[in-house]
């Protein structure tokens, strides 16, 4: 009798543990899966080379010593490195004037050996930052935030697409995640991130961008909580790049819905009392009504700089045959 | 007892007709909105001038013989000349080349006497459109449909902003119609309405653009209907440009909403055996909910000309001042 109550409790105890294993949202690993890109960016960059290109160069410039700042591009020039594209970085005093900026970028934008500029935000104060992204040449613009190529986005032309909602792209499509009719939630309005997410999410997939045909959501700072929570509860894919702690919750979520989080929060740990990275989303609530869901770190993190890769080659690639380089 | 009975059935047939009257959609007088624009738009330019500015000259192309693009293209001359502004029409034939379409555009963008300048859409086939939109200098774009203006759009900043969305924003302002966290949607996501007007009302209010900071969903062709009707159903403003008759019925309305019809379609009145415009919206049925309503005719179309108009204006300024002309 106590045997069999202890044997039973300890089925009913597997069962539940089984119940929750399955219903765990499938992890989107955007740190393997980015690391299989630039695997091939790599192998694509050698064959290129093989037919007598240049080698693709990327120049970073950094104005000033944010320390954060400098561990990106560091990041940046080594992923650069491991799949062959050359690299450096210029850095700049923070007293750099607006015009000796412009100075270099032109500079950059008319010499022949530079494939790829990107300018690392923010800038300081007295540096206006969108002077300086347009300033950078559109075919040169591998962060895709000059207004030329944030138009063509805009417009399905080709051109080159910011990195972030590129990879997001890519992990969709990487797990077949449906776009086409479904309903999709972008969380934030940012110019570099939310809005081109949401240009690509609702355009058409006929055209250059081969956008994704979901019908999409814009919700933002001033939209109310219980609104924004009815959207999500209909979406069925979820972007959110706010960089608000815990903003996205379980209550918020459709089951099996994709939930891409691209925030990056920096919080202290209270049971190591060490700092960690968590995103917008609760990702232990959430992750057990999700279908799929991203980690922070090491969802779309990863994946902004293989795209970064993928512009600066693919930018490259155009200048080579418009100047029938090679 | 007779008496009686039909004097209570008059009161309660009265009672209804009043009640039916006091749900009715105040109607957007579009045509007289932008008659008060023009007469605005006219004392500015004559104080311009009165400065010893130059008159401000727009130039409009026509190729081919498109019986409605010669028809819009003379109501916005006669617009142009009601407002003073100076205006040519220059014709080319069906057979026109697309550099020679082109080397026109290049002309006109050079030419100090131009303000601006409007290529009529839609150019023959074997043109590229969007090779011409961005062939129009983007200060002269008063469109609004070059690459450049349709950034500058996405990213607040002030440029071109293209004349029906501006006119269907002029219109909301005109009712004090609230869109400051309010839920808006878009149907359609054609490139010269549908996504600016999306991005006007979901962007930041504090920025160069004046945006609505509404949460905004975008729906087109590939939202299946029960999610179109969901969405319009919990919208507090609705923009239609598809063009398709019936699309908006009155069960998809909130009661209130404020419902704006952009479409354009011409169809046969069974009555009468003549053709007649219509918009997108069931309008009979819908203003019986909506708060606000655009007729077809006269709702948005006016205000599209007088936002023309309005783009002129300040681009003309904008490039005298520039100059420095006066």
């Amino acid at each position: 009798m106590w045997r069999r109550s202890i044997g039973s409790l300890m089925v009913s105890i597997s069962r539940t543990y089984a119940a929750k294993e399955s219903n765990m949202a499938q992890l989107i690993d955007g740190k393997s899966i980015s690391q299989e890109i630039r695997k091939q960016l790599s192998q694509e960059l050698k064959e290129l080379v093989a037919t007598g290109c240049p080698v693709p160069h990327l120049t970073a410039v950094i104005v000033g010593d944010d320390e954060a700042s400098k561990k990106y591009v560091a990041n940046k020039m080594v992923a650069c490195q491991e799949v062959g594209i050359s690299s450096e970085t210029k850095r700049l005093p923070a007293s750099t004037t607006q015009e000796e900026l412009l100075q270099l970028i032109d500079d950059l934008n008319k010499d022949p050996l530079v494939s790829g500029i990107l300018v690392q935000l923010p800038v300081p104060d007295h540096i206006n930052e969108r002077t300086i992204c347009n300033a950078v040449h559109v075919e040169k613009d591998v962060d895709g935030f000059n207004e030329q190529n944030v138009g063509r986005l805009a417009l399905d032309m080709d051109g080159i697409i910011p990195a972030t909602p590129l990879g997001v792209k890519r992990l969709l499509e990487h797990f077949n995640i449906e776009t086409f009719g479904r309903n999709a939630v972008v969380v934030g309005r940012s110019k570099n991130v939310s809005l081109p997410m949401a240009i690509l999410l609702s355009s058409d997939g006929k055209y250059a961008t081969k956008a994704m045909d979901a019908t999409v959501t814009i919700c933002h700072r001033h939209t109310p909580p219980k609104e924004l929570a009815r959207y999500c509860r209909n979406a069925d894919i979820i972007v959110v790049a706010v960089g608000k702690v815990g903003l996205i919750t379980k209550d918020m979520i459709k089951p099996g819905a994709c939930v891409i989080d691209v925030g990056i929060n920096r919080i202290k740990d209270e049971k190591t009392g060490t700092f960690k990275l968590v995103g917008d989303v609760d990702f232990d609530e959430v992750r057990q009504v999700a279908g799929h869901i991203t980690p922070v770190p090491g969802g779309v993190g990863p994946m902004t700089v293989a795209m970064l890769l993928h512009n600066t080659l693919k930018a490259a690639r155009k200048q080579f045959s418009d100047r029938k380089t090679c």
